[in-house]
């Protein structure tokens, strides 16, 4: 087993990795900016060195300071948790240079897998269904548009390198194409130093649904059910749940063993996600694959009863799974919602400022995931979230009842938070008749739905 | 289903109770003393009726009161929770013949199991192992000394109507008898207002393990595994968990079968826990029934994946059972450590006070249980526990890792605690082998395990 992981991360997931490894036995690092002196998971670690002054790119992204410190604490591993990092294979592969486990997958399956337009042509031969249009990518506005006519619009061009919904726009007809071309691909160059574009069938107003998966080294790879995320803001996720209530079990099955195919296709370990948009006939088509734990696992924690990162530790110190596909079952309904200091009227303006009180939900059926507490500040330096709040019922009712509970119990002064909004969210007849997709935050702060 | 639902208690389980009301769409009612006016509970509910002054036997024992109020806000049923009214017959009638559902087992059961020595004498007869001992009770000192020789010493008396340690003294020898049994006699008259006493051989350094049992009123009983609750202080548990560590697998389908017989022989329906005595190998012995919801239900939620609470207002409503004894199985470890506001220096001397602030532990695997918030008044009037933390882990050694984690990160600050009490029993040798006893914290004191 690893016997000290350094944790190249902040915030809640950074506090979740450290509970994760005490539980283990394992030793732990942790590495925090200057903004971050007070931070809980520097609080929670046995040990913790300073990486830099705040802005990401001189603390939590300057990979030279973080190896630096492992190999100074004695650390046998990374785990990068989710953002900064995580997804950087150049990153992974100095790590293993280095003679530190890199907590996730292989450094050229991360590669292979940030290439949105690769990991699109490898699903495609792994015989998981891609949404209709282009195999090849693009540089030339012109060059795209005459490959556009066949995919058809409305049409999707998509960022090689993107993620986040960075680099990515909508040409309603070819004679708005060459425009969005360009500014796709100019915040492309800007996000992610890359011109390169490909092109998607726009699939109308989709459901965003993945599928959790967990690979060893020793060829198993589980399907631990799907999230639907369809509720987001600005392409930011804001509520998750599992299992998705637009699912009919066959289709699940086939996403499921979609999943498993599109992980064994590539070769993974570790605990990833493949995301899939579907549209209203249940139709659904790889989007990407995230290489690393997601916000959101904790959901499908709670439904399988599985702890998923301590997993990703066992699997980077060579174990084996410690449960296999027959053992995952969804148990009742799970739903998250991630509460932020923002303001949703202002377009979910962050609202940064230090918490002066805070209580949280609890009992039976709640789990509550935070690194904040009475006097921390929320930095606007990182992003803006105070908790992840995760309760499971019986049946989804049950659940959504018992989030609004935990909403209305949980109490934050000192910032604005979404509380009431996702409140709102709750109490909505569209959202709890299931039926929210992605265009759904729109619609409701529309008066739409 | 039930529309709305008195619940005649306040602080944790009351929450507890308003918690899982709202998750199934019932309505609620809180009361409260004066004292509370400030309470959790009182907020959390629909309704709220003040039922009189701090003193418990004003306000919370109050039956009049409590019934006036349940019928003045029209509803059809009341949960007692634990302590107070939960074990009162006669205030279990009172609700019946007002046309509002008791949520518990019938009066008559209270009665029957209320009284300790009838309830051994129904033990013996359903074939349930009781403690060797006689089988009448007694109201003379003199009377009982004569029966006693037969027992052989040590011996136990104990009051018919006793529980919670109150009205209980061990004889060492013929010669000590007559004064145990004038003071144990003396101490059930103030108590309970009772000279009835029976005697029982004692059982030196036994464990508590208990079985905690649900059944409806369709012939449907179930028993959830067993907890074990050896770590008391003065006969209040301190420590619970689920499994038992020092239980093999046949005792324990042993006693679980024993408990559903137990439940059987007297008609029971609602939740129960069957108490039992166990001595260094392994015999058990029945102790008492808990007709009643307990404080450490939660622990077994969290291994069984049950909501307990839940279960008993569909039972009163007159559901089946949702689950059979086929799904239950004790899925990890879990413990539960009651945090207390007290001096455990000073013989756990309550200590209370405002709290000013607080800060709890949470994550995977880690549930809160607490009506108490930064500015909440622990009062004098009421028992002293702030929170109950419950950690579930794969293995005890995890469940242990995990429940040290949250101690250290949980934050009271206004009031004393037994927060690093507790934490030192998770580091404890003796604690951490399975091998607490009912005499584990006395020796803990004085240094000796």
């Amino acid at each position: 087993m690893l016997s000290k992981v350094l944790i190249a991360n902040r915030g809640e997931i950074a506090v979740r990795i450290i509970r994760a490894c005490r539980a283990m036995g394992i030793k732990t690092v942790a590495v925090y900016s200057t903004a971050d002196r007070q931070a809980l998971h520097v609080y929670l670690a046995d040990e913790s060195v300073c990486i830099g002054p705040a802005p990401a790119r001189d603390s939590y992204l300057n990979t030279t300071a973080i190896i630096t410190a492992a190999l100074g604490c004695g650390a046998d591993a990374i785990h990068p948790g989710y953002g900064f990092l995580s997804e950087n294979a150049t990153f992974a592969k100095m790590c293993t240079d280095n003679g530190i486990i890199f907590v996730g997958p292989r450094a050229s399956v991360i590669d292979r897998m940030g290439n949105k337009s690769q990991a699109r042509r490898t699903m495609m031969d792994a015989g998981v269904p891609v949404v209709p249009g282009c195999r090849e990518s693009f540089h030339d506005a012109e060059r795209a548009k005459a490959a556009a006519a066949d995919v058809g619009w409305p049409i999707m061009i998509k960022a090689s390198s993107g993620g986040g919904g960075k680099g990515m726009r909508i040409s309603e007809s070819s004679e708005d194409f060459i425009e969005q071309f360009n500014i796709a691909q100019r915040e492309s160059i800007n996000a992610f130093g890359d011109n390169t574009m490909y092109l998607e069938r726009a699939v109308i107003d989709p459901r965003h649904v993945e599928v959790q998966v967990i690979a060893d080294n020793h060829g198993h790879i589980v399907a631990m059910g799907e999230r639907d995320c369809s509720v987001q803001r600005n392409h930011q996720k804001m509520i998750e749940e599992s299992p998705s209530p637009f699912l009919d079990g066959e289709t699940r099955q086939r996403m499921m063993e979609d999943a498993v195919k599109a992980a064994r296709a590539v070769g993974y370990t570790s605990a990833g996600t493949i995301e899939f948009l579907m549209d209203k006939d249940r139709n659904y088509y790889f989007m990407e694959m995230n290489t690393r734990v997601q916000v959101e696992h904790s959901v499908t924690e709670f439904v399988t009863h599985r702890d998923i990162v301590r997993e990703m530790l066992c699997i980077a110190a060579g174990e084996e799974l410690s449960f296999t596909q027959d053992d995952i079952r969804l148990d009742g309904h799970g739903i998250e919602c991630r509460i932020n200091a923002e303001i949703p009227e202002k377009g979910f303006l962050p609202s940064p400022g230090v918490i002066s009180q805070m209580h949280l939900p609890g009992g039976n059926g709640v789990r509550v995931d935070t690194a904040a507490y009475d006097g921390f500040e929320i930095s606007p330096y990182y992003d803006s979230m105070i908790a992840k709040i995760i309760v499971r019922g019986r049946t989804r009712t049950e659940a959504i009842a018992k989030m609004r509970t935990a909403l209305e119990e949980m109490v934050v002064v000192g910032v604005s938070t979404n509380l009431d909004f996702q409140y709102s969210i709750m109490e909505n007849e569209t959202f709890k008749a299931g039926l929210a997709d992605t265009s759904f935050i729109e619609k409701f702060l529309r008066g739409e739905v």
